[in-house]
């Protein structure tokens, strides 16, 4: 059961530092909660979202109305129990709703656009912190995140590792491969050719990058899927039609999908925010920032790590999540590891796969060995 | 050593009937030949190239300069002996290299454009067996292609099986998947979202859709390649740079690189040939040509096939070359087949692997069994 809930707003006031060396201010965190904080506080998991994720991850969306975006794994009796647990989740910054972003009006009262400093990911773990330090939790039960939350995960657990007992990292990776980079510059490079693009300054103008952002959309979602998904899904089955129209309309099902899946994101998606998380997950190279030795991030780790992969995810295969459970190893963390097959692709981690339920339930909950 | 030709084009004298049901009139198929024509006209060797190929297969490209697709496979004494062979490569109808395509004149002096009717694979080898008619050629040594190359080398040995003793395909596919359809759609969609492509009427506007053609590219090229070559050519290294730029430059040499291939394509193509001709790709299967069974599509066949795939390709991966194979076992064809390993990807087929070499060279001139 969903509610839908207007996110809390939280100003921070000190200035928030950056990996570029700028700093910004007056940032916003907005966040959910779920579940009753314990008294002892040591009750709160804090899930990260992925690059077009939210807050709303168990909540009804408020643009869209649809269900929360995890809610098949979080809320009461699910394996993010929260009658149990008190789950928050905020929006990133440089996201779009509600955290401060490129939409967002900077102090001359005009929004940011390309003014935004180019963040990272560990600048948006060092928002996320400032929220947990506002609101008094010193240290998580856990941190969790698929994808892009992953590397939050991650992140935090480097460079923050007192703060999260337990870290979750599903269909994740410690490092963007030239792959993933080139898929990204694909959909920025679609953004910026479009001339409603107006160098990011369409705020206001009544025109936006609509049919970059959902060109650039489609492309990515290509990736989150399989090729054995889509077989099953769409194979070359005709949409709507008995035979091929000899045109360029959407005469196979897996065209109109694309075509409702990109059109549809740009209802709920800023074409800035879109350029700036591309840009922070293709900087992440959690090695680099620790001297070159993936192994080094967690030296400091007292925490008990869980890693996910998925067999068909060929975004961030399982390779990636081996060369993390090495890299744990080799710092003497807890970790334990697992390869779910399910045949959704990176996508997986948001749909149904009860083996992946029970992985969560048992990590979260599971007797400390 | 590569020679530069003007190609000959041949103006075809009947109406090329089309699988739309409408028919082509006065139809130019620009083509190249390589080495002498045996008196007997048994040693000609057709050559069809893929998608964004063109004739100019071992002669330098008239616009770009540069040396021909495939020097290193077709040439004295290389695997493709043009001292033995007679060498014939057609640009295919849709194109823009001299062939009839979206940018030649209709008969009422101005350009098809999007007036151009939706072909098909087998309308494209329909004008290739037109120009052999023409040059008096009834059955090739071989019919050879990479890619969608490949798929008109099965589509003639399915289509016109007196024409061809041996049919030589290489990383092709007897059909288009959804995956393969879904990032043709993101390359459609991006050209069709560019402004400049004015419904496909840019012909002499001095606007032309280079910004959607280029994503388009970019984005294809991605699945050209195969993340382990990418890594191995670029990993996360930095272009002319020591430092991350906190910018949206292309930081990484693999972004430098796919936008140099992005914009470099849009000097040699023309945008509405690529929907055209991706439009082709995705209407390509083969089976249900034949009634359902790709078995029945070599039925009528008295010629020896040879399958390469190769193990990196993730565009037309080994499972599509087997699916052929078996199916070709099926009609009691004579099949020899060949994963070859090479970290290329998709376009290994066009690239330095001396496995290749041996097996065209040992199918071409091997003495029958």
């Amino acid at each position: 059961m969903s509610t839908t809930t207007a996110s809390t707003i939280l100003r921070l006031d000190a200035d928030l530092p950056l990996d570029s060396g700028q700093a910004l201010s007056g940032v916003e965190i907005a966040y959910e909660t779920y579940g009753v904080l314990a008294p002892d506080r040591s009750n709160a998991i804090l899930i990260c979202h992925a690059l077009t994720g939210d807050q709303y991850v168990a909540s009804d969306h408020p643009v869209t109305g649809k269900p929360g975006w995890w809610i098949r794994m979080v809320g009461p009796g699910k394996p993010i129990d929260t009658d149990r647990f008190h789950v928050i989740c905020a929006n990133v910054i440089g996201s779009c709703m509600g955290s401060t972003g490129p939409a967002s009006l900077a102090s001359d009262g005009k929004p940011h656009a390309m003014r935004f400093p180019v963040i990272t990911i560990r600048d948006m773990v060092r928002g996320l912190v400032a929220l947990l330090d506002v609101l008094g939790i010193e240290r998580l039960h856990s941190v969790v995140g698929g994808s892009m939350g992953g590397m939050q995960a991650l992140s935090l657990a480097a460079n923050f590792p007192e703060r999260a007992e337990r870290v979750l990292v599903i269909a994740s990776t410690a490092r963007h491969s030239a792959q993933n980079i080139a898929f990204h510059e694909v959909g920025r490079q679609a953004i910026m050719a479009d001339p409603n693009w107006q160098d990011g300054n369409y705020y206001g103008t009544g025109r936006s990058p609509d049919n970059g952002l959902s060109v650039a959309r489609m492309a990515a979602h290509i990736t989150y899927l399989s090729e054995e998904g889509l077989t099953e899904k769409f194979g070359r089955r005709l949409q709507d039609r008995e035979a091929k129209s000899f045109g360029f309309d959407a005469d196979f099902q897996v065209e109109s999908y694309l075509r409702y899946q990109g059109s549809g994101f740009t209802q709920r998606f800023d074409a800035n925010s879109y350029l700036y998380i591309t840009r922070a997950m293709d900087y992440f190279d959690l090695a680099e920032e620790h001297g070159g030795r993936l192994a080094d991030a967690f030296a400091g780790s007292t925490a008990r790590f869980c890693l996910v992969s998925f067999d068909s995810d060929w975004l961030y295969p399982t390779a990636e999540s081996r060369h993390i459970v090495h890299a744990l190893n080799a710092a003497g963390a807890p970790v334990s590891f697992v390869e779910l097959s399910a045949p959704h692709g990176h996508d997986s981690f948001l749909l149904d796969v009860p083996a992946l339920d029970r992985v969560v339930d048992g990590f979260l909950t599971g007797v400390q060995p």
